[in-house]
């Protein structure tokens, strides 16, 4: 951040700093899903998010790729929505005594996070159209169809299973 | 947060938590919302964020009727994750020059907000079930239909008009 300068003029501008946050977000999640997965109980609580942090890494080339695409370099800024979003998943689950009730927030943290990277692809795709390029939009959609789809799996595991294990 | 004891030990105590944090996230965004219209300069979004403001103060009081029907005192607990969202909004508007991709920054940003809101509602409504409490998932139902229009009405603003001026 420039004391005397604003750096984003254009929508362009704003479109390659959003990239470079959720370039972060994504990093953060690879970092911080390792901790979840330890602290999981539940089978398919777990190999859901063994799956996911493959997804994620998945993701986060995807996003090179677009950065490439758009003639950019790839870096990226400091995002403390997620940091905050993950600062409060660390902070819940050290207060819980209860692992079935420990795997209902876990999920509810995982479901906090998806729905950060969807608002953030949603809004990417739409100025990237914008922008004429539809070409940065399809890639990034590839990576908003595999949140959301990660989102459903979540609320269905959590309804069909581990609410009901954590109310017992 | 205890030293030596852990706080959550129920799923109900888990749900206070979340409608504590919920509660915590609502009033915040009632502190933030006139800053983000002082700096918004389309008309159709200024109206928007005024409307939102008003629908915010009903949500504080559905939450504060969730509480009450509960028989727990409400109380917030601070929400790590929407001071990061916030912090996130206020950092990017801070950083930019020209108003009408401002205003594209600011939709992006209410609709991050409106996203946090919709994924811990989704989650306390399903929580409030398996607790018996159909009256307060209800009641809850009802934040979470309001947040969901308003993030598609953010959508619409953005694709319609908003977008497309930050791009000219």
């Amino acid at each position: 951040m420039g004391f005397f300068t604003k750096d984003i003029v254009t929508l362009d501008d704003l479109f390659v700093h959003t990239l470079r946050d959720i370039y972060y977000a994504e990093k953060k999640i690879v970092k911080s899903l390792p901790g979840m997965i330890d602290k999981a109980t539940d089978e398919t609580l777990i190999s859901g998010f063994e799956r996911h942090l493959d997804q994620t890494q998945g993701h986060i080339e995807r996003v090179e790729k677009v950065f490439k695409m758009h003639g950019v370099e790839a870096n990226a800024v400091r995002c403390p929505a997620i940091d905050g979003i993950i600062e409060e998943a660390d902070e819940i689950s050290d207060e819980i005594e209860d692992d079935a009730v420990l795997d209902a927030a876990l999920i509810a943290a995982a479901q906090a996070v998806e729905h950060y990277e969807i608002t953030r692809y949603g809004t990417l795709i739409a100025w990237a159209r914008m922008l004429g390029r539809e070409d940065c939009a399809a890639v990034l959609a590839q990576n908003l169809a595999e949140e959301k789809a990660t989102d459903k799996e979540l609320t269905a595991l959590a309804e069909r299973k581990i609410n009901m294990k954590s109310a017992a």
